[in-house]
């Protein structure tokens, strides 16, 4: 046995210990995860429930793109043969991703038809791979010896509710957001009345005038109408085939014991909510550790003005173990003498942090011109992560970086502004520690949280793709410059601070308390025992009415006949 | 000064110093409570914010019936005159319950009339209390140069909304539920679904038949309709005056920021919430104190058996200081050696606990006699309030006491059983211990406490006024001997036990929260803003239906004209 796994196994020995010897309630954890951003997510829970001496095994296929250097040692992965490559699956996504972010939304019509088809594409394929786990037997029987005691799944990527039902264990679901809210809808049951609930993808606030509102009920009725049925026919026909009894994708996912929704009311607007749902947004943001000892001169530099971080999320860092390589490589290489000068020299100023994430190589070399420009013109000092061309226009005061150590930058003092792409997590980062932003969103829900972080005064909404380098320099003064956006956000960052208990030990508790009792049958409404007509009263609406109308024809009836009858008594009358 | 003013004096200081250097959250909090039960559960939350080091100020009128026994000493009182007195307050409410207990339920419109105009004379007298406070101007001289922090108030008792207005500061309302739960649905816009939401005073559980389904439409139709207006115009024209401008009563109590509703998911079916709900229920229990020696002894002597514990509730505490009075010195006279004794008797049989609280006083003789034989018949050994004449018929094994100490008793590991009036105070008390209930209600929200527990198969149900000696030993062999009702409450317990954070604590973390942020405004939906019809969002689905009838009214036209051109020009082509 190698000195790693010696290491490894002494570590989860000594934790199972830890645990079995204090709070009595350790369990076995099962997970079915979604790659990406989601990955990165779902990860700080699992980390969370190893340190409380939780064993915990992660399934992914053999094309998950979860890198090994994101996969915690203390986790066991068990993996399983898919007919899809790594290669291919990540091919997919990209393609998925870009044609998402390059799609027009001038027509409501033809981008929610794009949008559907791109998520038909992702649940087929999805589909594929669940149906590739469920047939091996040789996986399903090791799961089933296992005897695990929970299934912690991602509602966006369907068969973990499936594989909770084979192996009769309960689960609990990590959910953000879907098009339409259409699978907290469906299978949550969660009300979300159209007057006050923007829908997801509307880019709406909860005060809405009324040509909004009419907006909002359009896209309600879309998803409503022509959403739902993503392939749920495919799906059903496999879930009852597998299960043995007629079901559907929707009433397996209902019957999910708690919903952890990684938002909060910092972030969204105040909603309707039902007691097995928490939410718990920005579970995994932490305080600062100290930067890099050369970022952090570059940082200290900027003096007064501060620093301004542009990044489009994380996902290259999760795309794929080769891509992680090179950017921990590319990290590592950063000059810490050079960039510790460069840092100090900004004086009062201080700095901006640009990251476009995985997507600035999705910038073409005009747009990185037009934003190096705009930078070259603040006093601020910028970090940007960025791998391209370096643009011909960049000012002294910025930065390249591949890698940017997001959250500890943004958790620096010097920090005045947070250039992003609108990524949940990103964007909890910034109200966690307080940074007004400036939005660029590309795809998904991106576009919906920089609405509300617009419509909650911290942030400021460009396009990517047509701003001006006047646009971005505009942008970037107003929320360094005007104190509106730092208050709002420091409000909404006292907001994500002072909660009852933080998110994750939330999370976890309810995690917990699901294995201890085996459920939460006690948090889950009636309404999933119900069909959509019963829910909405139709039925007894309809009786009613059928009621009322029977009484009417009755009395009509009866006062037609009374009249007839005297009618002929006065004639009888008349004529006698 | 005297000493006992000296140590309250010195008392306080030292929690105000501990406040200032421990938290630096301290505040001062307003309270307008509402009296009897209500009472005693919001003091609950007041102790713990005294023992936090707030500074806490009740307001109670001259004729408040809350004694001086149960008022801390670590509280200040603020006493106003009102016209009324305390014998006065005492009579009419002592005569509305009364009417409520005997009033028949079996018509349906004449049970919710009599609950209606009930409820309309004590929203009058309410009405009256609250315009000798807020026309008294030195009061509100003295409350406004107090500078509160905060007001907490209880929703079914209003005038408090009106007070913090005026003071201009954020409130927090305490709130169990309401009849047909209109306080809740018109001020606090909760959305109750009439399919799997039963109606407060319907006496149904979440999971409906048809008919059940249509009996709790009738109850929504009937406070949607006829019970929202409890005499609203007077208090919508009484608070418009005093704010100089239009408002309503609901308008008012809509700005709430937080409502801690004292209930939870082991009492209450799950059902939607929204943000700045809370639900706290059983904050007040709290684990159980030892008994009084003599009657732990009693106690003990019912071995296996265990003992039966029988209140209806703690009201006559409440009542008036002279009746507490009359209880405490009643409870100091309980001859210790003689009860001791008689616990001990009980042997392995344990004890029963029997309280009907203050309104035992209404049991009839021949009641009693039908009680005494019952408890004659059972092995457990007995616990009654009562301070009637002593039934003929009283076994051996039950002992009659003017007062309990109802948590400590059910508590006791002997208690197999508790027969109460079904008030949510007790009903937390026994779900908090897991002790099973046979439910006697006899008004208020009471009947359905006991349709909620009698539903989770943890109680059965009696009526009080009818029962016969073999209805109440059949029921208590039913709950002591079958063992289902033991597991149910102890399953109920242990989900008020295993909950993220005690409901006290949480209760006090957003009152905290309130004052540390003067509001909650994040957690309040935008629905407060709408008007009903907004809400349902009928003027966009009446201008959507307008745009389809003005669309096929173009249409059709356009196809008559077409028609009729072209009828017109075959007729000519013919002529010609």
């Amino acid at each position: 046995m190698s000195k790693m796994s010696m290491k490894r196994l002494s570590l989860l020995l000594l934790l199972q210990l830890t645990c079995y010897f204090s709070s009595g309630s350790c369990g076995k954890v099962l997970v079915w995860p979604v790659e990406f951003s989601h990955w990165l997510n779902i990860k700080t829970i699992l980390e969370e429930l190893v340190t409380r001496g939780h064993e915990v095994t992660v399934l992914i296929s053999s094309a998950s793109t979860i890198p090994n250097s994101s996969k915690p040692s203390t986790m066991k992965f068990e993996t399983f043969p898919v007919s899809l490559t790594k290669t291919d699956y990540e091919n997919f996504i990209e393609r998925l991703l870009e044609e998402w972010t390059y799609v027009s939304k001038d027509s409501f019509w033809s981008y929610l038809s794009t949008v559907r088809s791109l998520f038909w594409e992702f649940f087929d394929t999805t589909l594929s791979i669940c149906k590739d786990a469920v047939s091996n037997k040789k996986l399903m029987t090791k799961l089933q010896e296992s005897r695990f005691d929970i299934l912690i799944a991602d509602a966006v990527g369907p068969c973990g509710e499936l594989l909770a039902e084979l192996l009769k264990i309960p689960f609990v679901y990590s959910h953000y957001t879907s098009p339409g809210h259409i699978i907290e809808k469906n299978s949550g049951r969660l009300p979300l009345p159209p007057s006050y609930v923007p829908v997801m993808l509307s880019e709406l606030s909860d005060r809405m005038t009324f040509m909004e509102r009419i907006k909002n009920m359009f896209y309600t009725l879309y998803f409503e109408l022509f959403f739902p049925t993503y392939k749920e026919k495919k799906w059903n026909q496999f879930y009852s085939e597998v299960l043995g009894r007629p079901t559907t994708l929707s009433e397996t996912m209902g019957k999910a014991d708690v919903w952890l929704i990684r938002s909060y009311w910092d972030l969204s607007f105040p909603r309707p909510q039902l007691p097995n749902v928490e939410f718990v947004g920005g579970l995994h943001c932490k305080p600062a550790k100290p930067l890099p000892k050369e970022m952090e001169e570059f940082v200290q530099s900027s003096g007064e003005n501060g620093i301004v971080v542009f990044s489009l999320g994380s996902m290259v860092s999760n795309m794929s173990e080769d891509r992680a390589k090179v950017i921990a490589s590319a990290f590592a290489q950063i000059p810490q003498k050079e960039m510790e000068e460069f840092v100090q020299s900004s004086g009062e100023n201080g700095i901006v942090v640009f990251s476009l994430g995985s997507m600035v190589s999705n910038v073409s070399e005009d747009r990185a011109k037009v934003i190096a420009s705009a930078f070259a013109q603040i006093p601020q000092k910028v970090l940007w992560r960025y791998d391209g061309k370096k643009p011909d226009t960049l000012g002294p005061n910025t930065r390249l970086y591949k890698w940017l150590p997001q959250n500890d930058l943004l958790g620096h003092p010097k920090t005045k502004a947070f250039i992003t792409h609108g990524g949940s997590n990103g964007v909890y980062e910034a109200i966690y520690h307080g940074i007004p932003m400036v939005g660029t969103p590309l795809f998904a829900d991106q576009a919906d949280n920089i609405a509300r972080m617009k419509s909650k005064g911290t942030a400021v909404r460009l396009d990517l793709e047509t701003m001006s380098t006047r646009d971005l320099l505009n942008a970037l003064k107003e929320v360094i410059n005007n104190p509106s956006y730092k208050e709002n956000v420091m409000r909404l960052s006292a907001i994500q601070h002072d909660q009852p208990m933080k998110p994750l030990d939330r999370a976890v508790f309810w995690i917990e308390f699901v294995m201890r009792h085996k459920g939460a049958k006690h948090l889950r409404p009636a309404i999933h025992d119900l069909t959509w007509f019963q829910y909405h009263s139709l039925d007894v609406i309809g009786f009613l009415l059928a009621c009322v109308a029977t009484a009417i024809f009755v009395i009509t009836k009866c006062c037609l006949f009374c009249c007839l009858k005297f009618a002929k008594l006065g004639k009888k009358r008349k004529r006698d």
